[in-house]
């Protein structure tokens, strides 16, 4: 991995403030881990609330902690008055997503003044270890002077 | 769009059973319009328990409901005895999620025996009219002989 | 479709000179259709120089032409001075790239000042009609001020 | 990275037979390099007949060689009588596609027994060294007992 240096020393305060604003990641049960320079860890305790019709985790909640991981690992390399957008995400659901919690872990793979690239996988953890359950790949768009969009 | 003959006459039965199994969607807000053969339309209620830091939907609750739209519209166009799975999905956010309501629509574009393509837009209502929010495209897998997957 | 107003009167002249600098499209043999305001219609002559080992169409020229098509319906939309570049896509295989010709078309479905989003889809064409083959979404980056990235 | 067993002792032969019938593969001016259970390597040599309108390589060359280093990697892992069809992918291009040479290199990351999942990268090779141009995720389908695609 590349080792990214962030332009706002303050970039894990500025993470960890705006993840506590979205307040689907309370909905779903989701909490914050790692805040690293380019790399997010996102935890999200396995409940029935969040499931789909055969008991999994539903895609839609996978997907979530993955984008929310990509969107703050692309951020925490954002100057303090940027914001970011995700533009796009593609995920692979690769195994049934079960086990006592679910980790989504981004890295930054290209971070560009107008574009970041992030990558994330989500891994179920049980105490036997852990199993890969989605890749995804997310586009990002620093977002500048846009009311409503700095944090 | 080709029209599609079910191979289930009880098709939106065993949608709605299912769909209402997916306890996320409740989560969510989200509830079953249309169901049509190769085509579903949900709906989600825009309330802050789904937002993101700049107050719109979080991308992963726009991605949940057009995700299961996209599966029940496969779903649709299956046998009694067969369930399906999510392989992959790419969304693209071409606006923010606003308005009083989302609604989610999905189409079946090829249905193949054991691979099924799905694209659905979503859009954002308000008293004005919708406005295009995002658009996705799924790889929906036909699963049979699995336990637990049947519905 | 939503029908656009390009800013460029001189859009399809442009369209088409951008498009003859494209070498890689000669080696395909590919050559320009349509060219309207956000959408544009490449074809393709299927030649066993395209092929991969099974003797259809190679999913790389598939991609290469509604690529092209989703670029160029893009560029239709951008002002005289500005350039575009591919950011991303995602092509779904539906089934195998056969046929006497194939040909991609694309529309512009979100024209954004930084980022415009793109579908193709590419049927294969006997004389006996069209089969699909291929759907794309793609996103677009508006250049300016780039040095070579004009056209 | 997972390491492989790959069932036909022979996969590497086999992938070698096979990539030499992608006539696709000899137009492009592309070369196979490693072969290794779950892991290919494909060199591209830069040249004008693969240019785009700016003079970088075309993002469809790019994709193509990518397409066909996953390909190759899911069907090194294949049984002997087994083939692969990729379903769907997504590349995301990150810089200019220059350099002297392109090298794309993918990896399995999930190998299952309908759907087989790989990650590549391509890189630009100067004198200088690699810089990344492009990430690809794709979903690979088994063939089995479909004329013609067992090799």
């Amino acid at each position: 991995m590349t080792s990214f240096k962030p332009p706002d020393p303050h970039f894990a305060k500025r993470v960890r403030t705006s993840f506590d604003r979205q307040q689907f990641m309370h909905t779903l049960g989701a909490s914050l881990l790692a805040v690293e320079p380019g790399f997010v860890e996102i935890e999200l305790l396995i409940n029935p609330a969040i499931t789909q019709q055969h008991g999994f985790v539903h895609a839609g909640a996978v997907a979530s902690i993955a984008d929310s991981a990509c969107g703050y690992a692309a951020f925490s390399l954002m100057p303090a008055d940027a914001g970011v957008l995700a533009v796009e995400f593609k995920i692979n659901l690769m195994a049934p997503a079960t086990g006592d919690k679910l980790i989504a872990r981004a890295h930054v793979i290209r971070a560009g003044r107008t574009l970041t690239v992030c990558q994330a996988e989500v891994v179920g953890v049980t105490a036997d270890g852990e199993k890969a359950v989605a890749i995804m790949t997310s586009t990002i768009m620093t977002v500048r002077d846009r009311s409503g969009v700095q944090g």
